[in-house]
């Protein structure tokens, strides 16, 4: 539970530093690529030392699994509820309690702030899937608070 | 180990993010004070969590063992190794392996880029000990990498 909290303290703090530091431009875009990029950096990081001792995987479908539960679980100490594909290379994973979002409010109210809370994770996914060797573009929907949906289209670099 | 992974990257990253906001000014002292006051407001929330279901603290000791024991190692993983008092409102926490100094060179090259790698910190404890009614200055020292030494000069709001 503390270090649940010691991330969710320091994500919040991040958003709101990286919110005042840049400024207000078109729809908070700026602040939001920044969170991303972070997220990026630190997904690398994170997954080099989560696969020090992992077998290879076998195919991209292998190391999706690996991000819903593995990966998943250290950061955000659940899994993914579920795990959707067509098979071509779009993936979607859902997390109908995420950890970030927790926080605010579950009305609609605070729904125009979720793509910040969103961000990123984004990232780290994406950072995380790159040092995998899986080019992606990651994107998140919130339609219903604290439910989220991540949607991965991925460039397999391999194939 | 993956919590403390996920905490050490953040930690980079925010650093070198606040870095690079803060327009260079005297050796770093805007982009400390950054750093120290988002120490000070996640320090201040954490230990609100972790006091929950503790017992009142018998006195300004009492808590500074509390930081020293529980919520070092909750952040931290490990214990501060040394507590030092002039039973008159000065600590002295000595922590021989500090968490986010062991990614720096243990040389004395990168000595001067230690206050960044500290402030956080510093905050966190100062939060922590504002929300326990501990008014305090925190400042920390290191000499030799990656031992640190943090100095906590106690105005108690009670006396």
């Amino acid at each position: 539970m503390a270090d649940e909290a010691l991330f969710q303290f320091l994500h919040s703090e991040i958003i709101q530093y990286v919110n005042s530091a840049e400024p207000g431009e078109s729809e908070n875009g700026r602040c939001v690529s920044k969170l991303e990029n972070m997220g990026f950096r630190v997904g690398q990081g994170l997954i080099e030392r989560f696969t020090k001792d992992t077998p290879r995987f076998k195919d991209e479908l292998d190391v999706m699994k690996f991000i819903c539960k593995d990966f998943w679980t250290s950061v955000f100490k659940k899994q993914i509820d579920n795990l959707r594909t067509n098979h071509q290379g779009i993936y979607v994973l859902q997390d109908n309690k995420f950890h970030l979002l927790t926080q605010l409010s579950a009305g609609k109210q605070y729904l125009e702030h979720a793509p910040k809370f969103l961000a990123f994770t984004c990232g780290l996914v994406r950072g995380a899937l790159s040092n995998l060797g899986v080019k992606s573009i990651v994107t998140a929907e919130v339609s219903v608070m604290p439910a989220c949906k991540e949607q991965i289209l991925c460039k397999n670099i391999k194939s």
